[in-house]
């Protein structure tokens, strides 16, 4: 993570035409942005968002101040990055329900508890996170615009469960998909705040027991209670 | 809440024999701690409860500086009280579950579809109050001992509805009791950051779409889908 590393982008920019080894370059490029990101991410956890300036990123990344903006335009953006990789867990499970032969209902699980990856995420990082999200209005509008995105993506492999038969067909896939989204944002949240258990382990736990509701079978539980 | 009640524990303690009209007093001491309080927690939604002073709030209040100590040790106790609400809520939904002859399981469902009375908050406030526990470790300490008080009340109310067949029962009082906490903050918190819908629109509909997988009729729909 010390190791320096040159900013390709700046060097790109400066008719790197003649330049050998492009692949070695794009690596190094990403190597940086990733440095660039993590040390972010760390800080806010340990500063909080607002705290945190890009000085203090690119001191803890061991690149020039520059260095920063040839991969995120704002600080804001970083946040938008980390976002960005829970979205493309959203389409990595789509793919999986559609290749599937087997339970869309347990890829839908498996995304939800693994909460698109953030059990990776200490709870420091996480709650900052979310500080920076409750604090910022633009931070939010992307956060919005992320959430709708992958609201639909859960809402299409809700639709090919129903198909299967997997899951209810009582509800429109995209009220489901609120569901989802307010279950793993109820587990993150809580587990953030109060970071007592094990991540994952809490949130299999919840997962099992509201996981119930979203079967095919849950519509029949409702009647009963009618009955009663 | 505008009804003038008294408190007799202070009336007690200072002997307040001799005085004329101790009920006005203690109305106008409770008048002017909710102005302060509702004039903090709008200050936190506008500025965020870091940038809050107590002088923003006694201004606001239009009271003098001093008494806000009266009221308040702290800033965070303001976040204690609105905490304290909540958990008043719950136990009154102890009650009514306790003496209820209907269905234990509406009782729970008023309780988190109110989630609390916070559909009364603006989104703004409700953020601030999310950023304040997510930025701060003492905020927070308080937080997570009200939520262990909650969910253990939550868990009697839960153990009612087991005993009377409408909860399922193959699972403990306080891991149900902890399910529903967590879809409470989701719904709050996505809410807070999305206040595009009606909040108890959309907190009843999530619930009435999870509620299912707490009856008793749940336990089938599980041995159905391992049958498949």
């Amino acid at each position: 993570m010390r190791t320096p590393t040159q900013s390709p982008t700046r060097r790109e920019r400066r008719a790197p035409a003649v330049h050998p080894s492009p692949d070695r370059r794009e690596r190094r490029r990403l190597e940086t942005r990733e440095r660039l990101y993590r040390a972010a991410l760390e800080l806010f956890g340990e500063r909080g968002f607002l705290e945190t300036t890009v000085e203090d990123i690119t001191e803890a990344a061991d690149v020039g101040k520059g260095t920063f903006f040839n991969h995120f335009p704002t600080k804001e953006h970083v946040l938008a990055a980390y976002g960005g990789e829970r979205i493309a867990a959203v389409e990595r499970a789509l793919e999986k329900a559609r290749a599937t032969t087997g339970s869309v209902l347990e890829v839908l699980g498996e995304l939800a508890t693994d909460s698109a990856g953030q059990s990776h995420e200490n709870p420091a990082v996480l709650r900052a996170i979310y500080a920076a999200h409750a604090s910022c209005a633009p931070v939010r509008a992307e956060l919005q615009k992320r959430m709708r995105t992958s609201r639909k993506m859960l809402a299409e492999i809700i639709s090919l469960a129903q198909k299967r038969g997997e899951i209810r067909s009582d509800a429109a896939p995209i009220e489901l998909a609120r569901v989802i989204q307010t279950v793993v944002i109820g587990f993150t949240m809580a587990w953030a705040l109060n970071p007592e258990t094990h991540f994952q382990a809490t949130a299999s736990k919840t997962w099992n027991l509201i996981a119930p509701s979203l079967r095919a079978g849950a519509v029949r539980s409702g009647t009963e209670r009618k009955r009663n």
